[in-house]
């Protein structure tokens, strides 16, 4: 029997991959499929045709401002779908098949979408909202949530949902019904702007993608070690002053090369509209060596046989680190609305604060190790936040031992992550998703993220069902050693994309692979996102998009 | 002595790595480098100014329709350097050190540049074309070369010479002396319009970037099993007949993508204008199933288990496929000017053939192995070729020992290929190297690329002087799975950058890795090329280009 296997496995590959190959797209890609997967979703064969002059939205509950403009934006998406015919004559054949489908499937034309909001809208997002919705589609579809939020994934799905003809034709919606909600709360992009500068506008197409994706948290990695980019205006100095053909003296990389005050709300209102939450990134006390042009003396100076060999950390044992950290981060926290903010806390090199004389004194005179400075930096940063505040770490924080809130939010970055989430979880503490998920891997194609899941991982180590339940999130993590302006939307989407049906939709159940569907559905997809102004890149094989 | 270098090394290691990450870009760029470096290049320390409005450029000797417009480009590229000052205050040190270096190394203003063509222009670009050139770059600098396309490589030296100082306010470019010439005479891109579409002007701004990186063959793989978007004038079923939504009956993905006589001849114009050869590609007899949309009848019939399951590789023994290949060829010779065509040749599917009983008939009747088959179809192909045809294959033809004429140009582009490119320059055929040029391994980084060094492979394996020289050039190849509009411009470059250099400038001498220089050198050619209009992407890590 194990013979005859072979003899059929090797058979079958030679019919399928060494003799043939098929003209046209390796993946046709499906029509009107939405991504990410819906949780609940039937589709009918029946269908209706779209008149865009005869189509409208109306509101018949709640509104807003959110609500408005939403609306706006996906009847514009929605009537800017274009059928694609060429003038190649129609087959008889074929418009008799069309007459006959037309007289069995179409149910007429679609007249309204009535949005159905039953609680007051929220103004600004936030971690573990509401995003459940749904949707009825029929000639009069409704579309119904308690929360502005699942009315806004509502109408990305419905959008999604349009289709053109086999014959090119005419635009078509099939019958109906959705129950959605997704599967993880915290759906997170990172973009790091502190190695290479990404201007406003890619910022905002990133947020335009991240919407068609349902994903709900614009991490933004704002500065690092290379440079300063925010500009501040309580400390002008750590952005503004411009270095000079690679004098590395001050913070920003160019004037021009800065996020304003009016950059970032221009930025966290875009997002709030969309249902994103904006996640600033400051992270304190590793990566910070750009802050250091300004204000040299809040960092540690690295020693190598008694002689100054260059800035690292922060310097946990003075008090102009806090006070200055104190200053920003409320600065920060007053032009970001969300409660969370990511401290950082990864990379802490201590080697340099054990080079230090005046820390390794410090420590003497205290009896504290190196590790223990982590916590002690740590310990005296958290107070200074506003109240109320929440805070994001990477995992190094609760590696290292600090005391930390339940509440703080751990993300999991490094290898041997299904130990660590298990750790984590088992100390009460809820878990961020990145390991398998770093997107600056340029050769990790989309499968192998597509099949990364955080919650069944844990379940398979631990055969416990109530611990995965505290992976409430990941994210997809595009740090920018190799991406600019130039090739940030390419790199980032489709791939990221498998992060988001994965965070979404119902658990992978088993499979090792994603289905032959999913392959046809990213298809589909990367071409709505070309439509919509994405520089998606081809997701698995030679095809073609229409735009 | 051991345990000492231990320590010593772990130590540096800790000052380079583990203490200090400086801010700023990890590469500085150069000011001034020419990419691809010059064979001979003396560059001192004095300096003229530029004056946009006090410049011209002078032809001393022959000129043409090449050279005019060439010196209209070049002008405007060099008119269009900016300053890039900010309106910081320049400090009185600074300003005083300005001045101390204008009188001490500036020589005054640049005035004029003197183009002297010592021979009478020629029509195109041709394989060992004479590419060498000399520049004087003074007060009135001169370019010198016996041949319009050394002029064209010159003036492009002269564009890239120019640098903006360090207070940014002034262009400049240093007294030298350049004397050039390219170390191997085929220097190719290969683009793949087969499985992804590729749209003509981004077709021509992969020409603009072979230009900047004095690249001379635009290898054009223009058809392949997926796609025919070649449209022919005698056969324009197959392209013009549109794929409808994926049904694989049609030659071109869509109406919209096409190439017509009139984009090709647009391509092969503004590739001449820049002594960029086009080579098209047509590869038979494999990789042709898109041919057989309109014409199944060239293909072989697949069987397996007396069930005809596809189309394979075309028919070697029917007339109808070599009628069809000859009148084909005739029409892309018309269109094409370059004597050389390549007919590909590689992944020939010979379990179709073998599978088909009408072949397997004449197999038999003529005592033929499936593997003489191939030779059968070249013998046969050959001789279609326009007269004064020269031909270029992939290596698979030469391995399965198909007669060549010794002027046929095998291209080696699979794994063991110093062993191949020994036993191909033996035979005295010349090779084209492509094997560890493969860009649609996105994960390959340009180091690894750069170092690939063809002929000292050759010369290290056989110790052999003479050998290597058969080694004519090489080309980067871009296949087209995974790269579409969207991406191919960053993908390629500056990757291909690398190869350009590796096949323009001396060789590698013994060294393993680039030199820092190296570095340093291809940050200021990415930002060359982002203000020339190409997206290349980031080199080798964080910094930024100002456009």
């Amino acid at each position: 029997m194990l013979r005859f296997l072979t003899i059929f496995l090797i058979t079958s590959v030679n019919v399928n991959c060494i003799y043939i190959v098929n003209p046209g797209p390796k993946y046709p890609p499906t029509k009107g499929e939405v991504w990410p997967k819906p949780q609940n979703e039937i589709t009918e064969l029946t269908y209706y045709t779209f008149d865009p002059l005869n189509f409208k939205v109306k509101v018949t509950n709640n509104t807003c401002d959110i609500l408005i403009s939403a609306i706006e934006r996906y009847s514009y998406i929605v009537k800017s779908n274009k059928p694609q015919q060429d003038h190649r004559p129609v087959s008889v054949t074929e418009r008799r098949q069309h007459a006959r489908q037309a007289q069995t499937l179409q149910l007429g034309v679609l007249q309204e979408l009535q949005v159905q909001l039953t609680e007051p809208c929220e103004e600004y997002p936030y971690l573990e909202m509401d995003e459940k919705y749904r949707l009825n589609v029929l000639a009069v579809s409704v579309l119904t949530s308690a929360s502005v939020w699942g009315i806004l994934r509502g109408l990305e799905t419905f959008a999604q949902k349009f289709y053109i003809s086999r014959d090119m034709n005419e635009l078509r919606i099939n019958t109906s019904v959705v129950v959605d909600f997704p599967e993880y709360a915290h759906r997170g992009l990172l973009l790091d702007t502190g190695r290479h500068y990404i201007s406003v506008p890619n910022i905002l197409l990133t947020l335009d993608a991240m919407t068609i994706n349902k994903m709900n948290v614009f991490h933004w990695h704002i500065v690092d070690d290379q440079s300063f980019p925010y500009q501040s205006e309580k400390f002008p100095d750590l952005s503004s002053r411009l270095l000079i053909f690679y004098d590395s003296l001050y913070g920003a990389y160019h004037a021009s090369m800065v996020y304003t005050k009016n950059d970032i709300a221009r930025i966290v209102e875009y997002a709030r509209l969309r249902g994103i939450r904006v996640l600033p990134e400051f992270d304190v006390p590793g990566h910070t060596r750009s802050w250091g042009n300004a204000y040299p003396n809040i960092l540690t100076s690295c020693y190598h046989e008694n002689e100054v060999v260059g800035l690292g950390p922060m310097n946990p044992i003075r008090n102009i680190t806090y006070k200055m950290i104190r200053d920003l981060y409320h600065e920060v926290q007053a032009w970001f609305p969300d409660k969370h903010l990511h401290i950082g806390g990864d990379e802490v090199r201590k080697l340099c604060w054990r080079s230090n004389p005046e820390i390794r004194e410090y420590m003497q005179k205290n009896g504290l190790k190196v590790e223990e400075l982590h916590a002690l930096f740590m310990q005296n940063t958290i107070p200074l936040l506003a109240d109320g505040s929440k805070i994001v770490v990477w995992q190094d924080v609760f590696d290292e031992n600090v005391p930390l809130t339940s509440d703080t939010l751990i993300q999991v970055w490094k290898d041997e992550w299904i130990h660590e989430m298990v750790k984590v979880l088992k100390t009460g503490h809820r878990v961020l998703f990145s390991s398998s998920w770093y997107l600056n891997y340029l050769q990790d194609e989309w499968p192998m993220l597509y099949m990364a899941d955080p919650r069944r991982m844990v379940r398979d180590e631990t055969d416990n069902n109530t611990l995965p339940a505290g992976v409430i999130g990941g994210e997809a993590c595009m740090w920018g050693e190799k991406v600019d302006d130039r090739n940030v939307i390419s790199s980032v989407w489709p791939r990221a994309s498998a992060v988001a049906e994965r965070l979404w939709s119902a658990p992978t159940l088993g499979e090792t692979s994603p289905r032959p569907e999913v392959y046809q559905r990213i298809e589909e997809h990367v071409c709505r996102m070309n439509r919509r102004g994405i520089a998606a890149q081809p997701a698995s094989g030679p095809g073609f998009c229409l735009v």
